[in-house]
């Protein structure tokens, strides 16, 4: 098995100013890829300290990722200094030059002189396109190394990972097969998943099982490896199998799946149109919806109610639950989620009210959240919950649950009739 | 100056399943102990590799920072590793072993023989106490050398540096000090900005200067080290009255400020409320200015009008702009900005209208936005936009110019009269 390692290059990682999730990304592709991952590094935009970390890179791995450097400044490096260090010049990309020559002149301001370095590569370097950025990154391969350069900013590099370098990696390797599935829990930590499905994944070796928690949510990556395509989803489909016999109330969803596309789809498949009534969360569910494109057919609109007076001006709850309930209240949540779905003539409607710190202002304590529902004709419903973390975690965990709930309620109330 | 990296041990890291947030901590302090700090390196839980990582470490730097792998399991073998590297015995530290018992009998556990192994220390070592574990931390000196071994676990690590790491390193010592200032930068990219101040770049040594991007933005981080503290500000305001010279009116804010926070301060300033009618943005700004704990007494609410029954029916956009003009247009920001203001009473208010994409509903180019802007009594204005990038890229442009545009007009339209 090959050796690989990381080497991320930028003076800001050294400041602290960011943490290296760029090496997290890549290294959680590694393995997949084949390779025995044993060291990153991280290094300034200095060429004389990059050059040093190259040298020991590559006495003792056959893979080496570079990410950063490639921007248009005078500190970004990298390709300069891995050009060097191969002894290959640099040239020009026609492809990629064209595209940032149009980017400039799409946007209406004058392209400077350094930009068009971004569009300078390895020659002999098989080029890596960006389509989210300017600068391409590269592979380049000499004896039996490999040198891979790619940007530093997260929203340029993950895309070329998975859409350039990966596929670039498996074209022609017939050997072994590698796929993913990615299985989306809600409503349960990593920690019981764990302890529920502990035999899995300790006797799995193909597929592999590997347990991801990020932001209230866990995830299973299952990893097959076979001759073929086929091969590799039946034992997938087989770990599947046995996971959601123990665990399977959990999913919500696969892959690329999150929450609001789950809902999103569930919406478009019963033709159903939403609206959302946001207090505390500011804007947040409906922000989570939108990030959707294609959901003006679902979407209606919101009414961000932060203070009181919109809550009673523009969606009707009565100043009388303001002043004895509070703005916090099961009470005030139902008033707000019948008055938006009155007020948008929605099918489905939901509203947040709650307290989401860092410190409280009417005795409320932070964290309490009132969640309402309102689906068609039937009565509202209202849960209370009581969520811990700062501030941002509140707010997600409460738009989170809210979209959790209302996949559950749409299946319940529409599965069985419809389909 | 002396030279400091970080090492951090732990297969988890090289697993991708976590990123090494220890180092991005450690890394802030450095700069300020007075260190250079010019590399970083993960190494599994493998001796002999951690070894070699020890080797180039000390060859090149003269404190070296390990954190990770001083736990129970024979995974954990940081200070074995070190103990060997710098020929010295590993010894029972009394007050952490008998912390550890301690710990066993409050929590009515057996203590198994492993556990013991956590008050292991290097002999001649300088022990730092670990208030929020079991592994205590420790200081090894030897010739112009430092080794610093901290716990893997953040709430470990975290307050081991700040109440015993940073005291040990700062007794007795009059210490350089170094002090940074961030420039926040609206409106003009990173490479037009650094050849605007290309000279400063590159000539100044003390303070040094560094441009960095991210989001649509651009920071200068301004760092200079004197032997006091008011030296250090002596420097840097010197080249920051430089830098305000040639791109001041590009500078929104310093330091932790963002558009938003400013945005806020702006609005409590002069006593202010804001609301707002988001289209394309579908709830963005909202979202951004709610991040921010405490808008309550300026943020009124908002109503994301993301159908064209909503901007109509909720909103009052007259039929007519809707069929002729279209809701991405001139004539719905102004009706939008207009409105909003009215429903909600608000001193100031915006709307944003356009295309965010990925494709294209009504042959509106994708990026095209309209931002209108409200205040108090004063003609509406309205201004059009072509943005690019992604849906997301797009989106985050709109908000972020937009309170951009409420800065500047809330600067011109009050502060003459009432500072």
């Amino acid at each position: 098995m090959k050796r690989a390692e990381i080497i991320a290059v930028g003076t800001e990682l050294l400041l602290g100013q960011i943490a290296n999730t760029n090496a997290q990304f890549i290294a959680k592709h590694l393995s997949a890829l084949g390779y025995h991952h044993h060291f990153q590094t991280v290094v300034g935009d200095n060429s004389e300290r990059l050059k040093s970390a190259l040298e020991i890179a590559s006495s003792r791995s056959d893979l080496i990722i570079l990410t950063g450097g490639l921007g248009p400044t005078k500190d970004d490096l990298t390709k300069e200094v891995v050009a060097e260090f191969v002894q290959e010049s640099l040239v020009y990309h026609e492809q990629s030059l064209e595209y940032i020559e149009q980017y400039f002149i799409k946007v209406n301001r004058p392209m400077t002189e350094n930009n068009k370095k971004q569009a300078l590569v390895i020659h002999n370097a098989h080029v890596l396109l960006n389509k989210n950025g300017m600068a391409p990154g590269m592979v380049y391969e000499v004896k039996n190394k490999q040198f891979v350069l790619l940007p530093g900013p997260p929203k340029e590099m993950i895309p070329m990972v998975e859409k350039e370098l990966i596929p670039y990696f498996l074209k022609g390797k017939e050997a072994s097969t590698i796929i993913s599935k990615e299985l989306k829990f809600f409503g349960i930590g990593e920690s019981i998943l764990e302890t529920e499905i502990l035999d899995l994944l300790e006797n799995q070796s193909n597929p592999t099982i590997a347990p991801l928690a990020s932001e209230g949510e866990v995830m299973l990556r299952v990893t097959a490896s076979a001759s073929n395509q086929q091969e590799a989803e039946k034992l997938i489909g087989q770990a599947e199998e046995k996971i959601r016999e123990r665990v399977g109330q959990f999913i919500y969803g696969t892959n690329n799946e999150n929450l609001f596309t789950v809902l999103s789809s569930k919406l478009k498949d019963f033709k159903l149109t939403i609206s959302a009534a946001e207090s505390l969360t500011g804007g947040l569910f409906s922000k989570r919806l939108t990030d959707i494109p294609g959901n003006s057919s679902i979407f209606k609109g919101s009414v961000v109610c932060y203070s009181n007076e919109i809550k009673q001006n523009l969606l009707n709850v009565p100043a009388d639950i303001l002043n004895k309930n509070g703005a916090v209240s099961a009470e005030c949540a139902k008033s707000l989620v019948e008055n938006i779905q009155r007020l948008t003539g929605s099918n489905i409607s939901i509203s947040f009210t709650g307290e989401a710190g860092p410190s409280t202002l009417e005795d409320v304590p932070v964290g309490k959240v009132f969640i309402g529902i309102k689906i068609g004709d039937s009565d509202s419903i209202v849960k209370e919950f009581q969520f811990s973390g700062t501030r941002e975690q509140i707010r997600l965990s409460s738009v989170k649950n809210g979209a959790n709930l209302l996949i559950k309620l749409i299946n319940s109330s529409f599965e069985s009739q419809d389909l």
